[in-house]
């Protein structure tokens, strides 16, 4: 009896251990959402939708739209579109509509591209602004004057709060629409964009008439706060069979960034400081090998990077580092290749990425050993490692991608294809709270959520879905 | 009795088993080279050495240098430079020096880079070339006339034989002086040169003086045969410091590649066609991820090859894919990550690089397995793949890189810390005799040689020591 009672013990502890083991595997391992989008044409809306709505008046600026001005959100450039003549490139700028009492003066550019003349393309840098004040601005005088607001970004600190707005590849579909309105609804201050705008370039001939229904749809959002451009695939607009060889010719025409003021020399890697983050932007599509420019600048960008004044760094680019779909599977490897080790050794706390149409968030994982003989080269758990986000699911022409590897990595935490957007909440220098919105068609529902912890702050600390 | 023999003859064959194996280990295993080259202090040749002579006369011609002026050889660009006034930027040609009777028209530029300021740097190329003939040419009219000659390349063909020079990381060194000398003596038909030109940029201020001397240096040898440039990270010449952020600023002005007969649309990555091979140049410094111009171009290009016309091809990129010199060792990886695939896919016979200051020859091996999850990220044999060669030990300012990586990886089959050069000798269709000339000082000797194969034409056959 005594016997067959330790038995008995033994067997009860056995399988207690085993189920507390499978406890554990499953709640570290990674969920693919059985929520599963229909999947439908996505097309985009007609030309004369109205969203494209040309708004109303002789030589009306349209596609109005603003980024940083400068590396700390003092300055804003704001661009915008005339399609008649030039007129001029002046904006009026101050704290009440009828108080506009400070005047910028700016530029204007056109380009060909193909068959293509672009209207008169404005660039208009405000600059002098008082850190967290509300501003309207106006533009188009002489003919139609339209008139806009936004609120200038508050001094970078450490436990600055703030609201990022996380987008990608969002293109100009009804789910393209039902994203934005979501965003709206949501209320950033702010947009991290992954890159892939109009997707104008899945028109015959690049058909640059895209750009502008983009600029237009878009206006609502990007006129009222800054987005920050991340340069995607879709910007290339490389058409050799176009005579088009240009990279990027129409992106950078119409999409300044404030590259200048972060020591980078091309508009497509640059900086910014965002309350409590520091955001570094790269660009999966331009030279990023060692002693290349982007590589140089991004070693001595992240040397720049002040912690104690920013905790939160995050870095973003178009072609993610870890992706477990098929789509795209893969693509960012050369530059995880070049860039991981740096990312690691930087701290760095998100990873942003677009380029696949789902959604995807990894565990904190490297993959930083392999040094060609030894085998290692298979991701593991490093607290030390960013989180990787692909957000790719703003919801364009090219529709889902729904075909994820099987079974899934371990370094997928979470995995999704749906259209959506997400928004980083961040509350001080230890904590942000993260929500992924999924667009179940007219409804906006937070699908994945998590809280990050710094790795900063509070480098030993795993993120929870609970607060630590 | 019987028993006892019977171990005793069990226990010979295993030893013998054992012998056998251990001996193919070794044969198949890589080499080391005693040879240990001292190290030395290499500083370039002092401004007013011999070698950097300027031309006697008003005005000469100096720095007179050819390369494909398109995709076949039936042009050649001839460039030059004038310091004391523009001059004319006519070529005369013809069979006889004294029967110069073609004219060919180009133009010239001049470049600032920091506080110099360039000579007139003039380029015209020759057109309508008969092939295989010798031709004589000249420049300088109206002032002082020199006079070159060459031979242009014969018709590309499956079986026509032509010696390759190949020379990487040059520099103008004593050593680097050495390597050209020890070229000449070896007499190819042309040059594929591995990147690294001048080492301007290890100067004060990227001395771009040390362009012209380097012009002047090379003269000898790349006035009378056309040199193929790939580009190396000594020609980004990117120094923010100094205002200077526009990549390649001064090898663009000063040595044109013929890419746009390759469809190319930037000078760094093109294609030409050389007796029985088609060389590939990439850009090491470039955008190569997918969706890239480069990319494109490459993924076009491999599908325009015609292994029944030109039966070699080669690739040529300044960093290397395999390395195991610890001097850069991985630099490589992103560009072999993107494009391995594609050169195993291609049945690539040779891959050139330069960049590590010492030579190296692989076995026939890929690593394209890899899938991130299946730990299958080690290289193997592979006769499908190329055979990579780094020869970036043509001797410049930087030295030797003569600290390896141990043990020698199964993917190196030979690799000697030592300046020299190699040539190509292609025989026919199937067969490539390759040489590498070590520069012991003074002397020029044999160290690594080898019957290359052809992927196309005979790809299940080894490449040897001796001819199959």
């Amino acid at each position: 009896m005594a016997m067959g009672a330790r038995l008995c013990c033994s067997s009860i502890l056995f399988v207690l251990v085993v189920l507390l083991l499978a406890a554990t595997t499953m709640a570290r391992g990674g969920v693919t959402s059985s929520f599963w989008r229909k999947s439908e044409a996505t097309e985009d809306m007609p030309m004369d939708a109205d969203v494209f709505a040309v708004p109303p008046g002789p030589n009306a600026p349209q596609q109005v739209h603003m980024t940083f001005g400068d590396k700390d959100g003092t300055a804003m450039t704001v661009s915008w579109v005339t399609m008649e003549e030039a007129g001029n490139s002046t904006v009026m700028y101050g704290r009440a509509t009828d108080k506009l009492d400070m005047a910028a003066d700016g530029n204007h550019t056109r380009y060909k591209y193909h068959n293509y003349t672009s209207g008169f393309i404005h660039h208009c840098t405000l600059t002098n602004l008082e850190r967290g004040v509300k501003y309207y601005y106006a533009m188009g005088f002489g003919r139609t004057v339209r008139t806009f607001w936004f609120t200038a970004p508050p001094k970078p600190g450490p436990d600055v709060p703030f609201r990022l707005g996380l987008i990608g590849d969002l293109g100009q579909t009804a789910y393209s629409n039902s994203t934005l309105t979501h965003y709206e609804a949501t209320g950033g201050d702010a947009v991290l964009f992954m890159g892939d705008l109009s997707y104008a370039d899945k028109h015959p001939l690049h058909d640059n008439n895209r750009w502008d229904t983009w600029g237009r749809f878009s206006e609502r959002s990007v006129a009222y706060q800054p987005w920050l451009w991340v340069t995607g695939n879709h910007e290339i607009d490389y058409a050799p069979e176009l005579g088009e060889t240009m990279p990027f010719k129409p992106f950078t025409h119409r999409y300044p960034t404030p590259h200048l003021a972060s020591g980078s020399s091309e508009p497509y890697w640059y900086s910014v400081r965002l309350a409590s983050a520091h955001i570094i932007v790269l660009s999966s599509y331009s030279a990023f090998t060692k002693y290349t420019p982007q590589y140089k600048w991004l070693e001595a960008e992240l040397k720049r990077v002040n912690r104690t004044e920013t905790p939160w760094l995050i870095l973003a680019s178009h072609s993610p580092w870890y992706n477990s779909n098929n789509f795209h599977y893969m693509e960012g490897e050369p530059m995880r290749v070049q860039f991981e080790q740096l990312a690691v050794d930087a701290r760095v706390d998100l990873v942003f990425s677009g380029h696949v149409h789902a959604y995807e968030r990894s565990f904190r994982v490297s993959n930083v050993k392999y040094n060609i003989t030894d085998g290692r080269c298979t991701p593991v758990r490093d607290r030390r490692a960013p989180v990787y986000i692909t957000i790719g699911d703003g919801g364009n022409i090219e529709g889902l991608a729904n075909e994820m590897t099987q079974p899934q990595p371990a370094y997928s935490a979470f995995r999704e294809a749906s259209f959506g957007h997400a928004v980083l909440d961040i509350k001080n220098r230890t904590h942000a709270y993260y929500t992924w919105y999924r667009n179940d068609d007219g409804a906006k529902v937070a699908a994945d959520t998590m809280w990050f912890t710094n790795r900063y702050h509070m480098p030993n600390h795993d993120d929870s879905a609970t607060k630590q």
